[in-house]
């Protein structure tokens, strides 16, 4: 292999890379029409949002009849995923009285979502974004928002 | 014309004037997608939102590489395009110093932006939410807002 | 001891005292990189803030790989463990549901934190300032900002 | 070259670029203690904070005798400079009255600043995060913010 190729093996490699680890906006709508499919399949209006490694949002949908109160729910879930690096789900365990993290729900200015529906987007361990829903019942968010969690993979492989 | 057949055609007449009146997440999400090929054929980096009438986010799409701040300022031109209803490069000029509006910016929570790119979006006199760009300059922001109002009847009869 | 001497005696006893009982830069960066140093031993990315007298901040570093949401907490607990002089786990036993301070975690404009973490900085009997750790377990921060705590009188006797 | 060595080259590789194309701790307070030098030099109390590319702040310092109001305007600079890729002296220009982007200043919650002190970290054309200074007057804060950016790649060659 000459050096010539070698670049472009390694550029290629490169390119590769940085488009399966990184959250883009195709991404982020291709995963949160999943989940908004699958909300529709349960019934269930819900605002779907995600956002990057660093808590930025990319892409949020509400769909039609959802709550206006779950779009700031629904973002602030995937800002709380990444700012954490753990579900809304597990937060509210640890953040529950009793919990040893009572409290962190009053901090970082009111974005903290102690109820299920956060997920961290996770891609061979390296955390790439977050989902957040909101709309159902906390169940069905934390259903949906896991939904969308394990639906990553193959909506990268789509694309 | 009988009983039966006037009220289906009443109720056709409602279901086709609800449709074409309201924000739906469907049209906000195609509305958005032919601003953000705009956007790329003009080589602009931007965050689309759309509200409805009550000012209410219903998507917003940051393209890949738009700035960190624009997703505050596409979203605050939406609310501020609703409302006033008006666009934002008009409220600007009623918002300079000297203008008739002048220090309006400093109303409604930090939500009022008065540069453009932000339009009302009409259908036959009647406001059905708004569309707010931000990621360029205020003149390619103000050009991809106005490419949005232009396209909504398009895109209404393309679905 | 004449009154030449007496005078410059007193002079650099004050001097001495103002030296040992205010925070300076030098000090809380040195404090810090010693909590750095241990919560590395401990496999924890944390991140460490030390504030003055006051509860104004005065460093704060964020390790690499360190949760986003961090930030925030570690300042608040230093800003906390000033505000009532006391550790942020003192407080947090007093504020459980049934604790004397219940509630005490809303006031403040949400820059009280009820776990463990933050410490004041005592140089004897006189807080100086405090230090506020975030970034891994509730015990591996209260564990860590002891660490900062018993440490400040070594770095200070190092300078 | 084989494929063992070929793959060991590649990851070297991709190493140097990830080590040189993040913001670090390490290179954020080598870059932030250039900074204090300087503006010791001129005789100005400064707070210097450094954010990384998403505008997440990874270390801050108060010099002593520094304002209290500088620690949320420097760690501000850094956000506005990442938030519309552009000094806080740029965008100052723009922001003013009968600029394209007056009123700017009103958006994302408090945290756009108008004045000089906050750079882009550029490295080859790609922002890896921001400088923020505030404590001197307006030009004393752009002189530093600009004496740091352009310290950055001797910081990253010494280290």
């Amino acid at each position: 292999m000459n050096e010539m190729s070698m670049e472009s093996s390694v550029r290629d490699v490169l390119r590769r890379m940085r488009a399966s680890c990184t959250m883009t906006l195709a991404l982020a709508t291709a995963l949160i029409e999943e989940v908004e499919a699958e909300a529709s399949r349960m019934g269930v209006k819900a605002v779907v949002a995600v956002s990057d490694a660093a808590g930025r949002p990319v892409a949020i949908h509400c769909m039609d009849g959802s709550y206006i109160g779950s779009f700031d729910v629904a973002l602030n879930k995937t800002y709380t995923s990444v700012a954490f690096q753990m579900s809304t789900a597990r937060l509210a365990e640890l953040a529950a009285p009793g919990g040893s993290l009572y409290g962190i729900q009053n901090t970082n200015e009111g974005k903290i979502v102690i109820f299920g529906g956060g997920e961290p987007l996770m891609l061979d361990d390296v955390m790439i974004g977050a989902i957040g829903v909101s709309g159902g019942t906390a169940e069905q968010d934390t259903r949906l928002g896991a939904y969308g969690k394990n639906k990553l993979k193959d909506v990268i492989a789509w694309k």
